[in-house]
Order: structure tokens, then C-alpha cells, then sequence
């Protein structure tokens, strides 16, 4: 579900509707049926809506309706205004998701947005949606976030916070953890047998032996060394502005960033619609469309779905390929 | 001449080949015409080389030979092994360029690439190419670098500094006066009545109010005010990941980027071969390749011209843009 006043009903019925041109798996919404069947008439969209009382009965059912699991809501949702009052059902549509796809009930679990601050109102108590997904999978080490578009993946070891932060906080032991997790993603989710990972510098020119900043010295080139002796075939540190062009791309796998904006303003640039955002190291697949709620554009029929449906098409992928593996 | 152990002498004759296809302003080369005749025998290009004696004998000849302005070497050039021999014979060449273009002979000055080792070792005291020809300029503000490709063009407000440096040294004096130096040469240089600067953030998502970094609302925001209440049509700060994709470029006509990468990183990935270095702020049009000496490649027949031909016919239209204005 996500955001009920947010853009993840729209996104969701519309990606219904490209289903056969998409190629899309069939899906099932953790949502309230009534407030989606408002929706898409609202929208104009013709999308006949369905309760149903378990996955089994959802898959049956995907090529003539959307299946919708229900999740009450405690009032009706608004279209751009969040209210903490629905905050309890978010929740329950994210820990409903998880206990299904643990039980081996869904092959994935696909995100839509939520809004962190009425999630914190109604006493939320994680950074975020990831952080959240790891506490429900009991995970003790921090799940790694990549960004994804058609041909760039990227994983920034440190993520939200300031530039300032980013460079005080940017440690070897972050990069080793990163890079050994993205390594055995990419084997296990993504079918590569021989993962290629190219490792960032975080200054300009990466650091031009030293006279722009040590870190490449002191810090980056030490992970790749720990990271190739354990096999992994990690390279850098590279200049981070000469890695990210078309003839680059084809020669890794992932690359391992060092700041939120080197790893996003690459994949957004090239790929502003279509990028998904997958979290690493959980025990299920897990993606999410690469953007927010959008509430200003919410119930308005303007949201785009080229995102959603290519982070359900990635969750496809990846499930198939750990089921393969 | 730039460099003349690197890929400067192989691009130039490579771009002469190209004059008709390319539709490239004449131009002639401050340069050992002996060399590039070599150079030319040993690529195996079909380039005529011919000493002249001033630019107006340079621009007759340009449809069938490449004219060359004699500047005499120390020692002859060995593609890949620059020499501080030469260093004297490269600083002859800007100079004579900055005098040509200085008294009206030449529309603009076009460097190749330099390597400032070698030129340090033979006493040059500047940082760079960029502050030696301010230098000669006699002038005391800083000039502004701007980068630009098909369709857009960056200006980074520190440059070649580390991102703890950058971000130590990030003042709104500095994003001011790169503010207007940039609308200026808009104005001036590129023929855009009522330019429109698209000012980044530092922070990821240019710092969420606060939480994720404060420079945005103490440095950046301020600077933006200053740029409008001068009549600059500047906007901003803007979340750094979604401004440089091909629907946010159309809504301006450069983007003031804070860091070095910032800046690179966008133009570098759309645009990898065709950029170019632009000089603002200077009393004359000088714009350069954006790529270094390849020393590696020199000589080899490898080095691409791409960047050098966008050089000079971006000086060819902003110096027409300066007599038109």
C-alpha cells in the first residue's frame, strides 16, 4: 500500500492496466479495496477491483482484475494529506507483505512510498522503510541499498546524510560490507557468476595521488585490497566523474559509491523514470519504485508507473533467479 | 599547441581532416610545423602543413592546408615523454594566442591540453591554464569554468579541491560572483536574453530543511536572494539527483554546481566525448578540450577529436554572439 494519500494507489492501478504490455507478474495490493475502487473511478481507469482472501486465490485472478488483500484503514484516505490516523495501517500492509513472503506465500515484497512523518506521529520508530524491513527480518547487519536502471547499478555506502557527514563517517569497514554484500547479491539475485565491481573515489580525479584528499589512500584503496582477497573483483578507487558514461557501464556490474548524489545523480540522470530501488541483504527480495508519495500530484491521474513497474519486473527477476540459485 | 608529447598534435590534424563534415571555423595552430608534418606522416593522415607567416595568410589557406604560426621546440617532441625542454615552447604558444586575440587577429583563443609538471619544472608558477591566461588578461576576479555539453552546461563554484575542502570552503561570495560571471557570459557569449541558472544543493536532496546539512539554508539560499534581487534569474538550491536529466535541463540554461563532481559527473555521463572548458570571465572567448594530455595514446592515432572540434566551434559561435552583442 504505502502512502494512502500518496501516489501509490494511482501507480499501482495504472501498472495494473499495462500488465499485458509491461509483461508484468501478477501482483497482489496489501491495500483497502474500497478506497482503490474510488480510486480508479476517479481516475477513469477501468480496473475492476477485487477482494481476495489469500495469494493463491490473487494469482488466479490477476489477468481479469487486481487482487487486493484488505488492509482496513482506520479513516479515508485523502488524496495529499497524510494523516498519522492510517499510520497504523501502513504498518500492518508492510508486516502482512513480510509475513508472506516469508512463509513462501509471495515471491517478493514490492514497496510504494511512504510518509515517514505521519509514520513517526503515529509512533514509528525506524530511519525508514529499510530499516524497517531489516528489524522484521531480524537482521542484526545494516541491508545496503542499490539504485537500479537499465544499464547502472549503483550502491552508495553512506546514504542519507550530508556531504559533510558522508566524508566524516566514510569508513573502510562500510566499504568491505557494502562491496561483500553487493558481490553476493549480484550472484544470488541477479544470476552474474563473476560480479565486477567498480569502486569509486570520493574526491575529483580520485584524489590525484593525494593532492585532492586522502581518503582514496587511506581508505578506499585498503577495502578493494581486503575486498580482492576474498575474491571478490572489486576495482578502483576510479575518478568518479569518467565511470558513468555509456562505454563505462558496460565494463561492471555495480558501482560502489561513496556519497548519496554520486550514486543518484548518475542513475537519475540516465534513467529518470525507470530506476528501482532494491534492498540488499535481506532473506526476501525486496524492491521499491525510486521515488516518494508525490502528494502534490496524488488522485490527479498525473503519476507515472514506469518506476513501480519496473521495480515489480526487477522483484520477478530476482526471485526467479533465487529460486534458480 | 598545448602539450606536444600528448594527443594535442594528433587531434588537431585529425579535426583539420574533418573541416568540411564537422562545418569548423578555420582556425591555424601556434605550433612546430615540422612536427605536426611528421606526426601527420606517421598517422598516415592526409594533412598538408603549412607554415604562414600571420592569421589573415592562415585564413586564405585553411580549405586545403592546415595553416601553423611557427613556435619553435627546444628538443623534438617524443609522443608520451613530455619534456621541461619544451615547457618554454608551450608557454610561447598561449602567449602568442592571448597577443593575437588581444589585438583583434584572432576571434578566440583554443588550448590543447598542457601538463603542468613538465611546465613547472621550467619555472610556469600558476595553477593552471585557466589562471595563467587570466594572468595575461591582467585580471584580478577569479574566472569561472564552465563545462558544456550538447545540452548542458555546468559551472562548479569550487573545482579542484577535495569534497572536505569543497565543502570547508563553499561561500556564498563564491556562488555569487560564479552567479554572475555565468549570466553575464550567457548574456554575452551564448546570445540568451534572460538567462535562467539552475543553483544545486550540497546535501542529498538538498539537505531535507535542515536535516541532512545546513549549508543550503546559511550559504546557498542567501546566495540565491543576493543573484535575484540583482535581476538574476537563479533558482534553487535544488535537490542535486533530479536537476540533470533531459526533461529538468530544458528548464535552464546552466546549472551552478558546488563541488567538482557535481558538475562532472552529469555532463561526463551524457555527453563523455563532446564536451568542452570554458573560460568566463576572461575579456576574451577561450574554450579547450575537455580531456587532458593522453599521454598514453599520443601518437598512437587512438586520440579522438570529438572535444576539440566542439571547442572550437563553440568559440566560433560565442565569439560571434560577442561582435553581434
Amino acid at each position: 500500500m504505502g502512502e494512502p494519500a500518496g501516489i501509490g494507489g494511482d501507480i499501482t492501478l495504472k501498472a495494473w492496466t499495462l500488465r499485458g504490455d509491461s509483461r508484468l507478474p501478477p501482483f497482489f495490493v496489501l491495500d483497502d479495496p474500497a478506497r482503490l475502487a474510488a480510486l480508479a473511478a476517479a481516475l477513469g481507469l477501468a480496473v475492476p477491483v477485487q477482494a481476495v482472501a489469500s495469494p493463491a486465490e490473487a494469482a488466479a485472478l490477476f489477468d481479469r482484475a487486481l487482487p487486493v488483500l484488505p488492509v482496513e484503514l482506520n479513516i479515508p484516505a485523502v488524496a495529499g494529506r497524510p494523516d498519522p490516523a492510517n499510520g497504523a495501517a501502513v504498518i500492518a500492509s508492510i508486516d502482512r507483505a513480510v509475513a508472506l513472503v516469508q512463509v513462501g506465500q509471495a515471491a517478493a515484497v514490492v514497496t510504494n512510498p511512504i510518509q515517514k512523518s505521519s509514520l513517526y506521529a503515529a509512533g514509528f520508530r525506524h530511519p525508514g522503510h529499510t530499516e524497517y524491513l531489516a528489524h522484521l527480518a531480524g537482521l542484526t547487519d545494516e541491508p545496503i541499498m542499490m539504485l537500479a536502471a537499465a544499464d547502472l547499478r549503483v550502491v552508495p555506502v553512506t546514504v542519507h546524510v550530508s556531504v559533510r557527514d558522508a566524508v566524516d563517517q566514510l569508513t573502510a569497514a562500510a566499504i568491505i560490507h557494502a562491496g561483500r554484500v553487493t558481490a553476493a547479491a549480484l550472484v544470488r539475485d541477479f544470476g552474474i557468476a563473476r560480479p565486477r565491481l567498480a569502486v569509486a573515489g570520493l574526491n575529483p580525479h580520485a584524489g590525484e595521488g593525494g593532492a585532492m584528499g586522502r581518503e582514496e589512500i587511506d581508505v578506499i584503496a585498503p577495502a578493494i585490497a581486503v575486498l580482492r582477497a576474498e575474491g571478490i573483483d572489486a576495482t578502483g578507487p576510479r575518478p568518479p566523474d569518467t565511470m558513468f558514461h555509456a562505454a563505462a557501464r558496460r565494463g561492471y556490474d555495480a558501482a560502489l559509491c561513496m556519497y548519496h548524489d554520486q550514486a543518484l545523480i548518475p542513475v537519475k540522470t540516465v534513467d529518470f523514470d525507470g530506476g528501482v530501488n532494491i534492498t540488499l541483504g535481506l532473506p526476501f527480495v525486496r524492491t521499491s519504485p525510486d521515488h516518494g508519495t508525490a502528494l502534490d500530484i496524488a488522485g490527479s491521474g498525473a503519476a507515472n508507473p514506469t518506476s513501480l513497474i519496473a521495480a515489480l519486473k526487477t522483484a520477478e527477476r530476482m526471485a526467479g533467479n533465487r529460486r534458480a540459485g
